[in-house]
């Protein structure tokens, strides 16, 4: 399958995260299931921070186990710390999600250490993961929270942005992600961020995370992708609805931001019928849950040609069709 | 005021036009009043459509002559007709919309004419206009609806937009508008079709006026940008929803644009603050009507400058403050 942009789906860490009402195993699992099916080729499928911090996560054991099951699926998972790291390397996830904010305050709040000391953990993460054999070991991610704005700080530095990606790039970040932590990016913020890093960071992959919580979600993905970008994290349904705004989105919606770029030409790998059926399993699951999407609503436009041949459909799973 | 993007409010026409609830005139009036006093520079406020086909518009009259008193304020009104601009022309409105569509399909159902009958109409427009005073005459605004998709045609063909653009232009032509009249645009289309339409019309502006429809209004804006375009439509809280997509958004929220604009550094000489305020004017006139907007539900980044000095705050009506 080519692929000219990789989404990549965040809603069953991001998107659940602070959902007071967890979401049984099984049905992880099928949402997991379900959008493999539809195409989509990497999952970040849970967070190793410990259950009494985030009991939405307690089953992150058997969520990875299974999801590792899936042929062609990249599992990802959340990892707060070098313990998060171990777990992640005992059950032989794929990718290994590092988030340290380029916010001072944001990063005492979010982990209760000074950046360098986030720094360090990181770079403890790499030591850990390069004794892990080849064939098995993880990719690891290095984020930068808050690269476009803080609702502690507001606008952060560029030069600190590029600064903290150098200093993950140099130790050792198989990728980064630069994630609009709490959607205060616009467009030109986007194109002069992501440019800037990447400038810095030769051929490393560096993916965009983008909150549509003030409106601006899907053309800070057309900005990026200008500025070269090719990976894009997305939560269905825009799961992730920031706890202090009542009834805003969260992570862009994954559907709306797959009907765009296949709408542009760019080839998602998808098939967005398919992904969109996927929506109906959450909300089987989670009745109360917000769930956003102007594609769900309105529907696709008449005669849309994705770039995405619809091959995936024969796959479709009986329960999503 | 410098402005170096100039936002117009369609919402009044293109928000209210489906609305089944009549909004009082003075409604209607202290709305105007309040967007002007927030620094919105041109409005739409109503459209000289038959009161037998659109009810809304009964009061097009008094809505027009009380607008045209707002000093400094373009006051711009949709024709579908000879008959509608020789109404404007009596009411000494500003600016006359007119509307022909892209879709051979779309023309005849909206208007029971051909294309070619609907450029010899917009011809007799410019006739009636250049019988006007200097002083007192009216532009002409062409519109080329569905000129970025068609409900009943999908895409339309680039080089059919350049044509009637041209016709248009030819004609004599104040302005074109382009608008995505049912939400399908992305954004490497609207590229497209913006700059190939502005290569062959020379310096006539070209307005965007974009729907939300389909998630993509405000990537559409960025496009547009890009391409060089600095005359948008919106309407204040999304107002326009396409009837046949539930809770679906209508045209772009004036506020989301507004501070997508503002943070991007484009100056669009509007108090974002005092915008937001006139939402719970609409909100009292109209308690059933969709309300859309990412920044009121989340509220401004923090640290937030516009481009825009907030010097309009002095002159905020007691009514909306």
């Amino acid at each position: 399958m080519k692929r000219d942009v990789v989404l990549r789906e965040v809603g069953l860490r991001d998107g659940l995260q602070i959902h007071p009402q967890f979401m049984p195993t099984e049905d992880k699992l099928a949402w997991i299931r379900a959008e493999a099916a539809a195409g989509i080729a990497e999952i970040e499928v849970t967070s190793y921070t410990p259950a009494r911090l985030l009991p939405q996560f307690a089953d992150a054991e058997q969520v990875t186990s299974e999801s590792l099951r899936i042929p062609g699926l990249t599992v990802a998972a959340l990892i707060p710390n070098l313990r998060g790291a171990q777990r992640g390397v005992e059950l032989g996830v794929h990718k290994l999600d590092f988030v340290l904010s380029v916010s001072e305050t944001h990063n005492q709040k979010n982990v209760r250490r000074s950046r360098e000391e986030s720094l360090a953990d990181f770079k403890a993460v790499i030591t850990l993961v390069r004794g892990v054999p080849a064939a098995t070991r993880p990719k690891v991610c290095g984020g930068l929270a808050t690269a476009l704005g803080c609702s502690y700080e507001g606008r952060v530095a560029v030069s600190e942005v590029v600064r903290l990606a150098v200093a993950m790039a140099e130790a050792g970040a198989d990728e980064l992600t630069i994630p609009d932590t709490v959607g205060y990016a616009d467009p030109a913020l986007v194109r002069t961020v992501f440019t800037a890093v990447m400038k810095e960071v030769g051929s490393l992959p560096v993916a965009a995370h983008f909150h549509d919580t003030r409106g601006t979600g899907l053309a800070n993905v057309a900005a990026a992708l200008d500025a070269g970008v090719r990976h894009f994290d997305a939560a269905l349904a825009g799961l992730g609805g920031c706890p202090f705004a009542p009834g805003a989105s969260g992570n862009i919606v994954m559907e709306d931001a797959c009907f765009m770029l296949e709408s542009m030409g760019y080839a998602t790998g998808v098939d967005l019928e398919q992904l969109l059926a996927v929506r109906q399993l959450v909300r089987n699951a989670l009745p109360d849950i917000d769930m956003h999407g102007a594609i769900a609503r309105a529907g696709l436009p008449r005669g849309f040609v994705p770039a995405t041949p619809p091959r995936h459909r024969d796959a479709r799973p009986a329960s999503v069709s």
